[in-house]
Formats: C-alpha cells, structure tokens, sequence
C-alpha cells in the first residue's frame, strides 16, 4: 500500500502498511502537550450565533413538553434522511440526526410498540403504514426477546431480581472507531472488510454463515454512510484532507451510528488526542489559526451535545433523565510512558468554558498520577467551574487495556475498534438473599392468578420458623440462590443479545471494529452494600424473621449491633469481597453467547432508588421500598467512620473479579479537600 | 385427557390419551377396503356446476396471458385476506389463496426481486410502499443467501455445477400433518406446542434460543390459522364433528400452509384413508351419503387443483411448467400386514374420472404387491383411462419408513409430522469430470472479467497434452474434484436453510409437525449415466482430448466402443454403483445444518435438459449441450439391450446410498405389456 496523498505530512508506520492500525498511526504522529491553557481561543461569533440558536430550540423544545418535532413515518437508517442545517452559513461542521434540528428520528429496530409509545408520550402518531409493517412482517429486537424468553425469565423481570435489561431497547455500549473514517476514508474500510468476508471460509457452520452474513451487512453500512455524506456535500472515500474534513469525517461516522441506533449509551470513543495530529498538521501548513481549530472543536461538541433519542417514560425513569452518553475520553497516559494529553485535550474540555456547562457529551478524563501537571491544573480548574468532567482511573485500566481504549458510558472500558460489550444491566443481589430466606417466593410481587406471592426462584427450602436467622444455614441457601440467579441472568442476557444481533445488528458500528473483535458478556450487580450489611446483621447482630398475611418472611427485628461495609471493617469488607467473587465465579461457569467474556459491574449511579422500590425490607434494617446504596457505595448514612475508611471499603473490591467497573458516588465539599481557589 | 365429545364413536388410543399421534387414531379406527370400486358414485349437479366455472376460469386464465388476477400490495400471510369464494352456494369445501379465484398470492419472503420479476411478467406493477419496506426493513430468504454467499458458490451456481438450489424460492417438501387440524382442533395443538416449549429450559445456547423463537411463531401461525377459518364461518379450535369438518379443517391446515409458504413442492400428505374413518361414521350415522362422501372428496380435490403461485420465467423453464406438487400418498400397506386401502382410496382416485384427468393433485399410490386385487385393477383402469396416477413403491420405502409417510414432491418420502426435509437441488457429476480434467475450470462459462474461462473449482493439477486419458488418473483427479464439490455442495446448503430458517421459516407448517421433528438434509445428483459412460468410455475405449482456443479440454475423440450403463452390463454399473456410493460419502462427511441427516437422490424429471445444456462435450461422446439423462435413467438410446436389462442397471444402484430417491423415466406402450383392454 503506499502512503496515500491525503497523508502527506505524516510519519508512516505499521498504520499506513496495508493495515487499519489507528492507534499506531496516534503513536507515530502525535505529539504530546505539557504547557498550560495559555494558547486556548474563545469562541468564534459563528459559533456563539450558532449556539445560540441551539438554545432557542432547547428552550422551545422545553416548552413543547420535551419534544420538539418527532418523525412518524421516516423509519432512521444511515441514510434514511436529506441533509439537515441548523444554519447552513454558521456550521463548520455538518449533520444532524434527521432533516431538521432537533427533530428526533423513527428507531423502531429495537422494538416498534416502544417507538409507538414514545410518539404517543409527546402526543404524536406513529404512521399506520409503518405500524402495520413491522407488526406483520417485520419482527423487531423487543419481539424476538418476548418470543423466546421463558416463564422463569419473564418473572423474574416482573419481579425486578433483574431489572433494566436491554430487551425494550437498544443496547448500546458500543463505540465504533469512528477516527478509522477520517484517517483511512470509506473505500479502504469497505476494502478491507471484503478481504475479511473473503477469508471466512470453509465448513458453513450457523456461526460462520452469520459471521458472513453480518459483514455485508457492514459493507452495504459503510456504502450507505459514504451516501449520508454525500448527501452534505463531501465525499467520504478518500481519507481525510485537512483538520476541518477529519472531524467532519469523524463526526459523519458517529452521526451514522446514532441514526442506525438507539442504544443506551451512544459512546464516542477517543478521539481528541487523535485529531489533535491533524490540526497540528494544519497549524504548521499555516492553513488553519487557533482560533479556527477550536470553533472546528466547539462546533463538532455542538453537534455531541444535540444527539437526542425518543424515549419512553421507564426508560426515563431508569437512568433519572434521558442519557446518551456521548462519553468522550481523553488524556491517560501511553504505554511508552509518554502523556497522551495534547493542545487539543485542553481545547476539548475547554468547549464547556467556550459553550457553558453540559452534561453530553460527557467528558472523561483518563486520569493518571503522571499526567502533566498543566493539565492536571487545567482540569481541576474546569471541574470547579463546571462540574461537567468525570474522570477515570488510567493506571487502572491501562495495564489490562493498553492506551487506546475508551470509556462506554460511565465506566466500562474497551479497545477502540478492537472490543465491543453486550450490555447486561443488573441483577439485583439484595433481592437474592431474600429469595434464600423466602425459597424462591417474592418478596413484593403477587400472582395476578393466584393472588399469592409470586414464585420467581426454584423452590428452594425457605427459612422456616420465627427463630433467629443462622448465620451458616442463610448463606448456604443464599448461595444456592445466587447460583441460580448467576445461570438464569446468563441465559437471559444470551436471548437478548441474540436477538438484539439478528433484528437489530449495529452493521455500522460493527464496520468501524476489526472483524474479529473481542466481545465482553457484560452482568452487573446491583444492591451490594445492603446484601452485605444484611449478612453481617445475620452474623453479628440477632436478626428475626418477621412473616406476612401469606407466611413469608416480609421483615426483620434486629437485636444487637453488627459492622457495617463503609468503615473500613474487615468482617464487614471480606462479606463484600466474597459476594463479588462469588457471584461473578458462578456468572462464568456458564455459556456465554459468542464466546464472549463475563465481566461483571458494581456501577449503578440513578437507578438504584428504582432497584430499592422493588426489594423488600432487608436484614440489614433497611425497609421495604427504600433505595438502595448506588454502585458499590456504603448504604446511605452507614458510612461513619469517615471518608478515607469509606473509601477504603469501596477499594478492597478485586477489580479483577469487576472488570466492567466498580462505581462510588462521592460527594464532597471544596473545603474538606482544603482552601478554596482564593 | 378424556375422550372430546367430537370423537364419539371413535375407538380411543394413545392417539387420544393426551398426545398427539395421528397414525395411531388411524390404525386404531380405519376400515380396510377389499372390494371393488362399483360403490362409487358420479359428481353431484353442483360440483358438475363448480367444476365448469373452474374450467371457464382457466379458459380465461390462459387467454390472459397464463395468468389471470395477482395481488400486488397484500402480501400473503396465513390470515392475510378476508374470506374468497368461486361460488358460495355450489362450494361444499371453502378456502381459497386470496379474496378472489384465480388470484395469484404476494409472496415475497423467499426474495422481493423474484416477487416483483413474477408480477411483471405478467403485467403487473409490485405495490411501490410494499417493495420499498422489504428493500430497506425486511430481508429476504434470498437477500440473506447472497449476502453470505462465497465468491465459489456463487461462480459454481453461475456455471451450473450446482443447478436449481432454493435460493430464489421456497425450499418447499415439508408437509404438515394437516390432519391433525381436522382430529384435535388448533386449540389442543395450541397447549401442546406451549407444553413444548415450556420444556425447552436451561442452557440458553443459540439453538435453544432459536428452537423457542420457532415455537412462538408457530404458536401464533396456529392462531393465524383459527382466525383465517373463522372468517370462514368455521371454528377449528376443537375437532371437526364429521366428515365435512374433518375435510374442511384438513384444508384450511394446507389452504394456511399454501398462504405461507411457496414452496417449491406443497404436498398435502397421506389423507384418504384418514378422512375415511370420518365419512365411515358419518355412513354408519346415516348422516352421510356415498354421493355426497364424493361430492365431498371431489370438491376437496378441486381446491388442491387450483393452488397456484405467482412464478418467473427460469423457474418455470427448470421445471419445465409450473408445478405444485400437490402430491396425495394413497394406499400403501400396513407394518401389521392390513392394507390402508380404504373406500377413501377409491374416491379420491374417482375424482380423476368425476373431474377429468389433471396433473395436480399429484395422486401417488403407494404400491406393494400385497395390495388387494380389487384396488390394483382400478388403479390400473383409472391409469389407462386419465395417465394421471403416480406409483411409488410401498415395499422399498416402508422398512424404513413405516405405515405413515408420505411423498413431498415427486419421490422424497418422510414420516407426515415427524420427518421435514431441506430441499437441496442438485450437483452436476458429469460437469464434476470435465472439472477434473480442465483442472477447476469450467469449460463453457467465461470470466465476466477476464474473458477467459472462468476458474469455478479448486486449481488442481488438470490433465496435460493431448495424449490417450488414462482411466487411473482421471479416476484420481475425479475424486479429489468430488470432493471439493460434495464439501462446497454441502456448504451452501448449510447456508441457504439458514438463510431460509432465519428469514422465511414454514411456521405453520412446522406447527403441524412433531417439535421434536427428524430433518433430512437432501442432496441430488445430475448426470449420473453421462459421468459413468465417460469413464467407462476412457477406460474400455480410448479417448483423446481436443482442446479449445483456450487451451482447456473442450471435447473428446473416442476410438473403439465401451460398454454403457443401461445394458446390464456390470463393468459399467459397477461404475455407476462406486460414483453414487463415493459421492454420498462425501457428502455425509460434512458439517449438516441442525444436526439433518444427509441423503441423496437421482431425479430430475425433467430439468436434465437445462442441466445438459450448460454442461460442454463429455468423454463419452455426448456433445455440448445435449439432454443429460433424466434421474437414473441410462443416456438416450445407449439401453440397447431391452427394457428388462435396462432396468436391471438401474436396479443395481444402491438405494440406502440414495434415500431420497431414485427416479427412471420409462415410457411403455401398452402393446409392451401385452393385451389392451379390449
């Protein structure tokens, strides 16, 4: 392959050898930045128009309930729509979800009533035509599941033991390479892809046809988002020419996955380090100042920031708003020791001085111990202005991830292009040790035949009596409980992504990875701290079970005190431990669709308050309906010895065992940290 | 389970202690006819009446060009149309494709480009909202396929080395139990498949996943199904009170199959005997009539007459019409010495005579040499009178296959609900050889690219210079070319039932089958007698190469004469015996998609001709383009040895290497066999 013309300027390596290697080309090019914000521009008078604009609609769309123009009929697809403008003159950077701003698209591919459902929440109609169409001939995502789900499955969904899982939506947390666009142009991508489909060969078993299958898919997507682009004006072939064509190019690959899907996180990847080679390239041809390469940042943020989805209400609820999770991550540090932060990591973080505070896209600085100072300093003084940063541990990640990974979401870390996740939400664990007590009866939901509690879990010996709970004989139907729980979770999470891949396949996104990707079998854990304060109040206090109307345990009396996880107490800590271990072990030991690999997460950050409306009255002394402690954090209050021995606490989880990422929600003052900034 | 109320007067039996099992209601309760056929009676006035408004239909039909009325925006679906008539008040058994007679189905599941082709052809426009949903939302059979499809099958399906493969149509020869509808009512057959799929539990691995999803949409075909009846006026969910219902209901199970499905082969099953037990009780009730039993039959018989599908032009010049195949399995013996000759059997063969000969349905006697006498000799006059009876040997089929099966087609037997099977088409043995000779490179089809001849199979090493072939190397070179083509044969029907499964599975026909059914995986063979005169030619003659323009073997020079499968002659049956041996092996060595056993046939019928002309000039002296043989038949007049030696060559071929079939074409004047009838 030789060094294509577009290229010129740049160091070739192992990138421009007949090879999609982006993170090499990174490595050759770029260079990294240790001097202060000196250098960083305001925004242009185009982009404070165009800003502008953009918060007339907000305001606007705020007023129409929500929602401020809704396509019924259109059904979203690469390039399903004509161009769109916010102001045609005042964008340096182009393309919108649909062919007007802040009109959101049609994504009935994960499930059509849902789509119907959200029109209707904004007093919209979903065309008829439409509607009939996928009822009668085109199963979505959401049908497939419920097609296939077991009784035992849908149960255990009513009763929320597993609750948030992506079978109503779509799943998300995948992040296309979007950087492979701008760097290598479409043609090339389409190239190689039909090298890969050319290799796959040899005996026709299901899963090579499907792989076959799928890689067309992908090629026909990369045709189709040379056509989107086309469609603006540009021709996407060829890689990128200059700064301007590179985030352009970029964003159209990124604009192409959200107008394909409609995933519950929308994640960008890593890409400011990335362009940053370009725009030096451009400030040394002398074709592009400052102060034009930040409005080229401002504006493609802009365009990140108004990447809107039709949801419905539960959905809302869930995640306490409407995320998408444009998670951006930027810094860290290079295996070579080199920072990966360059000018352009400061112009990134400076959109939110440039545009204000935002939630989306959201910023998250891989942070390293070793990252530049001027950085460092930089990014608290960004944080204290806008508390729009969320940061990351680099030198966590980095010795499993290597330094061209990115942030999915909030916190589940992947190899740009290299890896992707089946997202799996949460079972919820203090539910589970209620499951033990009660042999597999809920605590909460009644059978709408029977009017009885509903039978969720196997029919496992329960607690009998109303004698003080034994410490050893709870644990044992506890982990016979979780034993069930891990396999029925696994089995539930393999139907859906199985169905989210044959009706709702993100041939886009997936065209923007390595055809053989690796693949993480994402489960999560939900109501950690509660589950283990309930054990450690079995073990060390006196807990007595408390019956209902219908004979099952439905409180607690606790007599005595007992050591709670939060306070750096090691009988409270190695319960925790254990739990975490424990539970991701038996989520391993089963099938995992496309020989994907179990991670498990401790991360829920809003929807625990809806996890604890669903779980009964704990042993801990935690009652019914009341939230639970989000992600790995101490329950509410229980956290008294201080915030170093809470932090403690939290740290003693193995990551290892949590590769998905462990959460703590941590609230502090300026004070506690010391002086404030005068 | 108790006895329903429907089936008083019935014997009861395992068919009736809750499970489903409808050769044992049969066995349990039919009456063996010995008689002779003098019970039989004429058509009634208004069958009479019917009849001549199908005829003045099929006038009209083929005066319009063959086709007389198409829907081109309904696509057709199991409960897709409201309810169609020919003549309400003559019409005894009701049902039909569409609102109107005559009026061809959408069908465009197995491919929309071969839906849009067949309308236009005759016409008709494909309704532009419909066209573009399945081009943008909803994959086909087809589109699936050529998406997965290697750069190989698709060069050995451009150059006829794999001939007709269900890729552009339904795949067809499954049969639904449709006499389950009629003996249990779809209620029952509804709670059964949902006890079946309630038992498919644990390990959620991709088939068990997929095996749920089937079981759901059969479930619902089955309820599309009791609410296409009803817009009949007929409820089906409990069993068919009499002899009308029990017709009636067959019919809507195959009229629903027939809405579904357009299959390349819609056979009805083994009915007659069945329906028998019903029309006996209604006799014995004297509710019945022996003229109305026959109205019934033959009413019953002009609805499977006019089945019809919208087809394109190569598929009706592959199958040198346009057939249904509608085959009917009558008679046959039991495995407990009893013949399931019934008076049934009678009638519905009477119906030749009360209607006039037809091609469909495909009426096929199940022949043994036990048959009573009586029924041997109608047979035999109703085969002189119309030429429209089909024979098939009960006693080469029924070791194997029991008292209840079936023929899908024209040959393939399978046990009615307990057997499907995956139609495979064919491989081109005698184009295998010249594969082997020219070294992978077709002799006739050229590189679209290059110009030259286009390189289909493996580069293996071809015969060089110009010298006499020697029998050991093109022996050698052939097995190795057998076995790149059985493994590539194989391969793309792995892919093509995938495909077919995945975007257009028979729903309700399965939902008519056991859940836990046996699949064949069906293979076929072309050109058997031509491949094994060329070898026997290159090893009992001599035969010289003669090279074309490009350098590759494009004909033969023969000296000396050798001898001809179709002689008795065993040095060229031997021949024929190790080819079809070796090839099934070959193909049994494979990775068989859903775990289906593999089997072959040698039939074509008719599609030879095609298949020769795209086959070039073969060692044995045939030219390029000339007939190949049809299924097992010796080439054209190379049986100079008579009729009996003839038979004896294709005797010898091996039928347990060949399950599916072995079919001799044989015309016989009646002189041939000695008196006529007068």
């Amino acid at each position: 392959m030789n060094m294509m013309k577009e290229w010129e300027g740049f160091v070739p390596g192992k990138w421009s050898n007949d090879e999609i290697d982006v993170r090499d080309f990174i490595q050759t090019n770029y260079a990294p930045y240790t001097g202060d914000d000196s250098f960083l521009e305001t925004a242009t008078e185009d982009t404070k128009k165009l800003w502008e604009k953009i918060m007339e609609l907000s305001k606007r769309e705020r007023e129409n309930g929500g929602v401020l123009n809704a396509d019924t009929k259109i059904v979203s697809q690469v390039n399903s729509h004509e161009a769109g403008y916010i102001d045609k003159d005042l964008e340096k950077i182009v393309g919108l979800q649909t062919d007007e701003p802040f009109k959101r698209a049609l994504m009935p591919f994960g499930g059509i009533k849902m789509a119907e459902q959200a029109l209707n929440m904004y007093g919209y109609q979903l065309d008829p035509t439409v509607k009939e169409f996928f009822v009668k001939y085109r199963k979505t995502h959401n049908d497939g599941v419920f097609d296939a789900y077991t009784e035992e499955m849908r149960h255990a969904r009513t009763a929320h033991i597993l609750t948030g899982l992506p079978d109503t939506y779509g799943r998300g947390r995948i992040i296309g390479d979007y950087r492979r666009v701008a760097l290598y142009g479409v043609d090339y991508l389409i190239k190689k892809k039909e090298e890969d489909k050319s290799c796959l060969d040899g005996e026709m078993v299901d899963t090579k046809i499907r792989d076959r299958e799928e890689l067309s898919d992908q090629i026909k997507a990369l045709k189709a988002l040379k056509a989107m682009a086309a469609k603006y004006g540009f021709d996407i072939s060829k890689p990128a020419k200059n700064a301007k064509e590179a985030i352009q190019f970029l964003y159209f690959g990124y604009l192409a996955a959200v107008k394909d899907q409609n995933g519950a996180a929308m994640s960008i990847g890593r890409n400011s380090t990335f362009l940053d080679i370009f725009i030096e390239r451009d400030l040394k041809n002398g074709i592009l100042t400052e102060k034009e390469a930040q409005e080229l940042i401002d504006q493609f943020v802009i365009k990140l920031r108004i990447v809107k989805f039709m949801r419905i209400q539960s959905y809302n609820e869930l995640f306490s708003g409407d995320p998408t999770w444009v998670t951006e991550s930027i810094g860290g540090m290079g295996v070579d020791g080199r920072t990966l932060v360059t000018k352009n990591s400061f112009r990134v973080l400076h959109t939110l001085v440039n545009l204000g505070p935002a939630p989306e896209p959201n910023l998250t600085v891989l942070w390293s111990k070793h990252l530049p100072e001027n950085f460092k300093k930089f990014c608290a003084k960004v944080s204290i202005d806008t508390s729009s940063i969320q940061y990351e541990s680099d030198d966590l990640m980095r010795p499993e991830m290597g330094d061209d990974y990115a942030i999915a979401c909030c916190v589940s870390c992947m190899r740009v292009g290299k890896d992707m996740q089946f997202f799996g939400a949460r079972a919820n664990l203090a539910k589970c040790l209620l499951y033990a007590i009660n042999g597999g009866v809920d605590e909460l939901t009644l059978d709408k035949v029977t009017g009885k509690p509903l039978q969720v879990g196997p029919k496992f010996a329960p607690i009998l009596g109303d004698g003080k709970l034994e410490y050893n004989d709870v644990l044992d139907k506890f982990d016979s409980m979780m034993t069930w729980l891990a396999g029925l979770y696994v089995n539930v999470l393999n139907l859906i992504h199985y169905m989210h891949d044959k009706y709702s396949y993100e041939a886009l996104e997936m065209a923007l990875h390595d055809t053989k990707v690796r693949r993480f079998f994402a489960t999560g854990i939900a109501g950690l701290s509660c589950c283990v304060d309930s054990l450690s109040a079995i073990k060390y206090a006196n807990v007595y079970p408390i019956r209902n109307e219908f004979g099952i345990v439905s409180d607690y009396r606790i007599e005595g005190d007992y050591p709670k996880y939060g306070n750096n107490d090691d009988r409270a800590d190695e319960i925790a431990v254990w739990l975490v271990k424990t539970f991701m072990k038996k989520i391993a030991s089963h099938h995992t669709y496309r020989e994907s690999v179990p991670t498990m997460s401790i991360l829920t950050i809003t929807s625990n308050v809806v996890y604890g409306q669903k779980t009964g009255s704990t042993p801990d002394g935690r009652k019914a309906g009341q939230a639970l402690a989000p992600g790995a954090n101490p329950m509410h209050g229980r956290d008294s010895h201080g915030a170093l021995a809470s932090l403690e606490s939290v740290r003693k989880l193995p990551y290892e065992y949590s590769r998905d990422g462990i959460s703590n929600t941590f609230s502090i003052t300026p004070n506690s940290l010391g002086k404030d900034e005068d």
